[in-house]
């Protein structure tokens, strides 16, 4: 299997495409743009839903779901927000197909018209804030701390697995708030709680800012951001927070009584990941054997697979790894006994690794002679001969082991492709050589900003939340500026 | 707030409709047709979703995500599908909005038409099929044993929430077999599981049966299903389960190199449920003072409402509450202290009932003198004083007695609901007179089902499976019956 992977180096963007889809994540389907998630994929997804669920749920947020159809006219109440979203819209016009009048097939029914289109969401702001005039009276009906779990459509050109689909799935946060403070600590909160997953769930270290003018949100006034960086000098954003003002509250005109009695336009917040974590996931950590997962978010954590000649062994075998799966499971640890007869050995070894499961236990007469396990793991593709006794404590350990590796590598990575860069050579330079993260002054317009985005591709990632100021010149415009900002060629 | 709900006497569809929108369960949105679900009606939702999840992964299904586009020409490969479905449609069009040439408003960008329109998923047959096509070659690749938990539309044109929305929340079982036993058994194995968990979790019991010819999924061999009872005494479908035969594998081609090296067509079953349960529920155990929640699938099953004069007995009374939240989750009972100072207890008392709360504990200073609380069982609405000493374990208990006395309630309601009726005079007699399930013969035609349907509004709800053999004569054409089948209105 590994063999039929495309080389990374020769073509980073094959070498995923490939990986995605002979490692069962997903695949393209039968409508433009719109990906089949398998089951093996999806496992991963909800492992990284159910964590992030309890997340939400641990700092206050309660789950909700809200149409998945928006009337057109609720998008131009938002002026920034139309201007976003207007473009990559579905449009829902009709509601019956019929048969043709020379019965040869199926069309629109033409009497089936919409008095309003209607919008397949590609966020749910405008729906919510409209409903959300009705929930919200008084000071005392804030805050709502609401997150939905959704499919949402944004009818993209070119489009990639997990990367960029049509359709994707997401969580959206969409909260209410009495105060902008609050709003604001709500903001960066959830903006923490990405942070956070990313770093302890995927192993994946990740930069915290805030998003110029022209890379922010349609219809806010910050985006707050975490930026991951991938193996190929790539940034990826991961998750987005966004302080929304009084922006949708003035445009659904949501009021609220204060504590003074006095009527004031509600505060917002929202903030969203989605299945683009997946990509994120697989280009960090992967390589040319396959799919490398971080244990946490392994559906499988550990595999046995039994190497046998006969029945008899077959079933000796058998009751030893039935008892480990047991007290494996017992543990917490998500383990699968290989048993299919349809294989052999050297094909689930290859197969398991190219799925990425951590940790492999290879179970043969000898080892039962023995009483030993020859156990081989994913990351550094090392084996090892260990006594059958205490293996659940030992690869309990392991477990966490392997997943602090995978994030101390990726900081390494990261660290290693971190570039100050103090001129306009240097910074085309370091881009076109070796990628990566772009410490750079920038003079703060956003004509500089289109004008280097022209030349290199490369766009201001963010602006960093603990950045040092530091007086300086831009390094394209050669203008004053206080604070480094991170440029970055991106996905 | 118990005054603001209408007499279930008076009328059971506004009383249902009052509960739903004031206990904060659902409501309408400015979609016509589409509904929000409100956090604590999502709650219970998600308890549903989990609950049943869990069963179907034991049963060694796993969950994966297909597009929710369907290209319409799907539709017309399986002709009874598509005569089904095309008639509540919503279609996608086009995938761009613009502005108006004269600027005034958004509009659809004509130059944005797709060459084949997309229907938004009714069901997911369609689409799934044509992707297994590439995930079955041999025998070795079936079974296929997968789930999806998604939204779906369909355009109905009256709507009411939860039990008919436009678009709903559901899970569709898709799984593909290499014989028809193996997926007949499968059919039926998905309906024990529903019926099960209707049972168990729902506290609703439920009639296991086939459906007619007539009432059948579009695309199905054979549609089983579970009927509830409504307290209205109309009948509920709660849940399908269908045996879909070769239809589908032959629609999209789905052929597999059986064991004997032949290529056959693949065996399929589909089976769904979806937020209709949350109808049933509401439906089945509710009363005038508001929802009664079976407390598996309560959010909260225990709240403490504490009564206070001043700030020192609030203090005291917070002290012994916290202690006892602490203690009632480490035994996974689910526990809120209603701690609201913006709120009187009478109110707290009046809104836990009306969101059907299964216990109320009330802690004031005479509790704490006398170390007692005082208890109330919402489906009893009894009151009882108790020592705090062991009330967890009492509490744990009382939990599930609440569970049993509701399905208990909800079993002699049927039974009590349930006639043989052997006459036509009779049959609408006990129709208009008593409602609830009719056991009568029927002669087995469509024409004589459809009749009895034009006279009386009652269907065939199904045909029994553990069906008694018995002779009899058609109530309607007098003419031969080996079987009685179940009548009744319908939800």
């Amino acid at each position: 299997m590994a063999k039929i992977l495309s080389s990374k180096e020769e073509s980073y963007s094959q070498w995923y495409n490939d990986l995605v889809v002979k490692a069962d994540l997903a695949e393209n389907s039968a409508v433009r743009g719109c990906m089949v998630i398998k089951p093996y994929g999806y496992a991963i997804w909800e492992k990284i839903r159910d964590t992030l669920d309890g997340m939400f749920k641990e700092t206050g947020h309660s789950n909700a779901y809200f149409p998945i159809f928006i009337p057109k006219s609720f998008f131009s109440r938002e002026a920034e927000h139309v201007e976003g979203f207007a473009k990559e819209c579905a449009v829902v016009t009709h509601y019956r197909l019929k048969q043709s009048d020379d019965q040869t097939g199926l069309v629109v029914d033409p009497d089936a018209r919409l008095e309003e289109e209607l919008i397949v969401r590609p966020t749910s702001e405008t729906i919510i804030w409209d409903t959300y005039r009705g929930w919200i009276q008084s000071y005392r009906d804030l805050p709502i701390l609401v997150n939905q779990w959704a499919n949402v459509v944004r009818w993209e050109m070119r489009t990639r697995l997990f990367l960029r689909t049509a359709e994707f799935l997401w969580q959206e946060g969409h909260t209410a708030h009495a105060t902008r403070e609050e709003a604001v600590e709500e903001t960066r909160q959830m903006l923490g709680i990405y942070a956070d997953f990313a770093e302890k769930w995927m192993a994946i270290p990740v930069l915290k800012g805030v998003k110029t003018e022209s890379e922010k949100f349609a219809g806010a006034e910050d985006t707050y951001c975490i930026e991951a960086l991938m193996q190929d000098g790539k940034a990826l954003q991961a998750g987005t927070s966004h302080f929304l003002g009084q922006n949708f509250a003035k445009a659904f005109d949501v009021k609220f009584l204060n504590r003074q009695n006095q009527l004031e336009y509600v505060w917002a917040t929202s903030w969203g990941v989605s299945t683009r974590l997946m990509g994120a996931l697989i280009m960090a950590h992967s390589d040319e054997h396959g799919l490398v997962l971080p244990p946490r978010l392994a559906p499988i954590q550990v595999v046995i697979v039994p190497i046998f000649r006969n029945e008899e062994q077959f079933s000796a075998i058998r009751a030893v790894a039935e008892k480990m799966v047991k007290d494996f499971k017992a543990c917490g640890i998500r383990i699968k006994f290989d048993d299919r007869d349809t294989h052999k050995p050297g094909y689930k070894f290859t197969e398991h690794e190219f799925r990425g499961v951590p940790l492999r236990i290879a179970l043969g007469p000898k080892d039962l002679e023995n009483h030993t396990v020859e156990l081989a793991r994913r990351d550094t593709l090392t084996k090892e001969i260990l006594p059958m006794e205490g293996i659940t404590g030992h690869i309990e350990q392991l477990l966490e082991t392997i997943q602090d590796n995978l994030l101390a590598k990726a900081k390494a990575f990261r660290e290693a492709n971190i570039h100050k860069v103090n001129s306009w050579n240097e910074f085309k330079e370091t881009l076109e050589n070796k990628g990566g993260f772009l410490y750079a002054h920038w003079d703060g317009t956003p004509e500089t900003e289109e004008k280097i985005k022209a030349e290199t591709k490369a766009t201001i990632r963010l602006i960093p939340l603990e950045g040092d100021p530091e007086d300086g010149v831009c390094v394209y415009s050669g203008k004053p500026s206080k604070q480094r900002v991170v440029f970055a060629r991106a996905y």
